[in-house]
């Protein structure tokens, strides 16, 4: 991560943002702490009421029959494919170029579990059914991750799911669920959690994504699976003595927020239609099948980068303070819609549209 | 970890504790908050002011370049481990029997980074020299627990750390240091954390126990070390996006309490000796080093726990909640001196002691 540059520094003081749910601030664990009473207990090493009551919250909403609280996804995920290899004895597993444990981990899966990816689709699409037939190793385990969050947020058809459910079942594959966005699909689905989690063996699932909570994850599946995930909880240092703070964040921001995954859904394809209404601008998926999508922009990053901070200091909207360069003089940035964007007047938003389109079209003219 | 006890029940339930600083609430975290602006920003994965000046100001009271913060001791201490064993290419190291690593973690050196322990010393006594001179095996690190704490927190005379430490240098073998109660220490030894940690190559320090924080670890040592460290971090599922709640509970209870580490330790003799004064009872150490030792009672746990639960109930004077029962009808407790002793009323802390004399003192007649 490199230091803040001028366009992180303008997203950070914007008076609103487009994404997300305001700042990460030490308020976000006040606000979460104020109506817990001073006199509840700690959890103590993965014991206690705070813990297992969210345990056993989260495992019936997702329809499990035990969930397992992690600080982190990173070390949930390893774990759940480190069982699985184990329980079939193959220690490779499949999942897209573009998982979380192939990009973001520093390759903990194949550095501490000694664990080889296959890897599925190519790098721009989703994985479907044929990828998965199509697989030449043997594998324990298949990895899918909803929404693709690298390739913005897209998600295949639930009947694709089903199909690749069906096929892993009847081939002795557990099938594994990165549920980092699982509350932000459900809309689109039109499925309860439980209805989803139920094609998958293992699921994952964040509460600082649409949730918004300070961070966290829950790891759920049957009895024999979470009993193992303790035990390997203790191992990677994940068993910590109180984890408290971030399950009672987590717990408050989910009876908050879950509900609403639905309107941010709705929001983020108004969003993204404004978007797509700019030159040289296009969301990737077209229309968001969550609160989250890609906005792609034809021009170099260093000449957007420079309209952003305009846009912030002009309209007091901040669009984004992580812009990426790509191929050939583009880039793109993310936008997973929250609580921050209704806090912006419409008319607010409209003008940093017109002042957004027309700072593109002239560097459409000045680089044409 | 059993399910709560008679004696658990009665122990936090008791008006006055003799060990610990008070009760695990969340009035903890909330105490350390209070003077924390809301507008205070989150680290984000390990970057940010909250998080770096931390680590730089315990490197700093360490006397080691660089510093990390972990979730837990557990992750910081076999990081630690591996990197000193891919730089030797020696996947082994050396340590106590009863060291952390090799009866707490569930085996993760062993299973997550194929490291095999040697076992120095005998488990009931202290690693001198000549263990580790005396070594059959090439190790790439020595693993030094001070004070030793499942042996009632004994420490080796600061010249047997030197000599240790000479000794190691002058083989290629690196020495690390778990100080989850470093801090406790320094008054025994009279010097400063800085002068205890240049014998080392790397140091572990805890921040829930004599500290009282909520949870968190910081792994200290030269710039080259903490780089790895930190992706082994993310290896492991240690770098949350935000960690701060842990940071400003462990910056806050270390200011409040590392000056009082000489109290603690003055308080521990002070009550080791009314120990000591009991039929059937003695402390080990018998003059303790630190704030912490341990009760040995000539007894069976099932009578002791009678009366303990007694005192709980009769004097509101609460000893341990978990007494653990070792060979021969014997059983044992750990006490650690903290902010709680100071809130008993000597007379109220006379009586116990008289109650717990006079009980056992008639255990004694029935069991003769």
């Amino acid at each position: 991560m490199p230091d803040e540059n001028g366009l992180q520094r303008a997203y950070k003081q914007s008076r609103y943002q487009i994404a997300g749910h305001g700042r990460r601030t030490v308020q976000v664990l006040k606000d979460a702490l104020a109506d817990v009473s001073d006199e509840s207990e700690s959890d103590m090493y993965g014991k206690g009421k705070v813990i297992e009551a969210f345990e056993e919250k989260l495992a019936r909403y997702l329809g499990k029959d035990t969930a397992v609280f992690f600080p982190s996804g990173t070390m949930a995920q390893q774990i759940a494919l480190r069982i699985w290899c184990d329980e079939t004895g193959v220690h490779r597993v499949a999942y897209h170029p573009l998982c979380h444990l192939e990009i973001h981990e520093e390759d903990g899966l194949k550095e501490l579990h000694q664990i080889r990816p296959i890897l599925l689709a190519d790098a721009n699409r989703l994985i479907e059914l044929d990828d998965v037939v199509g697989m030449k190793d043997d594998v324990s385990c298949v990895l899918l991750e909803l929404p693709q969050r690298e390739i913005g947020g897209q998600l295949p058809e639930f009947a694709t799911l089903e199909a690749i459910s069906q096929y892993c079942r009847s081939h002795n594959i557990r099938l594994h669920l990165d549920g980092a966005r699982l509350f932000e699909v459900l809309p689109y689905y039109n499925k309860t959690a439980a209805e989803v989690c139920r094609l998958f063996d293992s699921v994952y699932v964040s509460f600082y994504k649409g949730i918004g909570g300070v961070a966290g994850a829950i790891l759920a599946g049957d009895s024999a699976f979470t009993s193992q995930a303790r035990v390997w909880k203790r191992r990677h240092g994940g068993d910590l003595i109180s984890l408290y703070p971030y399950i009672l964040t987590a717990n408050y921001y989910f009876d908050l927020r879950v509900s609403r995954m639905g309107h941010y859904y709705h929001k983020a394809k108004e969003l993204s239609e404004m978007f797509n209404g700019c030159k040289r601008v296009s969301t990737l998926p077209h229309i968001p099948v969550s609160n989250m999508f890609h906005v792609h922009v034809d021009a170099p990053a260093e000449a957007v980068e420079q309209v952003l901070i305009r846009l912030c200091n002009e309209t007091g909207v901040g669009f984004t303070g992580n812009l990426r360069a790509t191929e050939e003089d583009k880039c793109s940035f993310e936008v997973s819609v929250g609580d921050a964007y209704d806090k912006i007047p419409p008319n607010t938003l409209a003008q940093a549209f017109t002042l957004l389109n027309s700072e593109l079209a002239k560097g459409n003219e000045s680089h044409a």
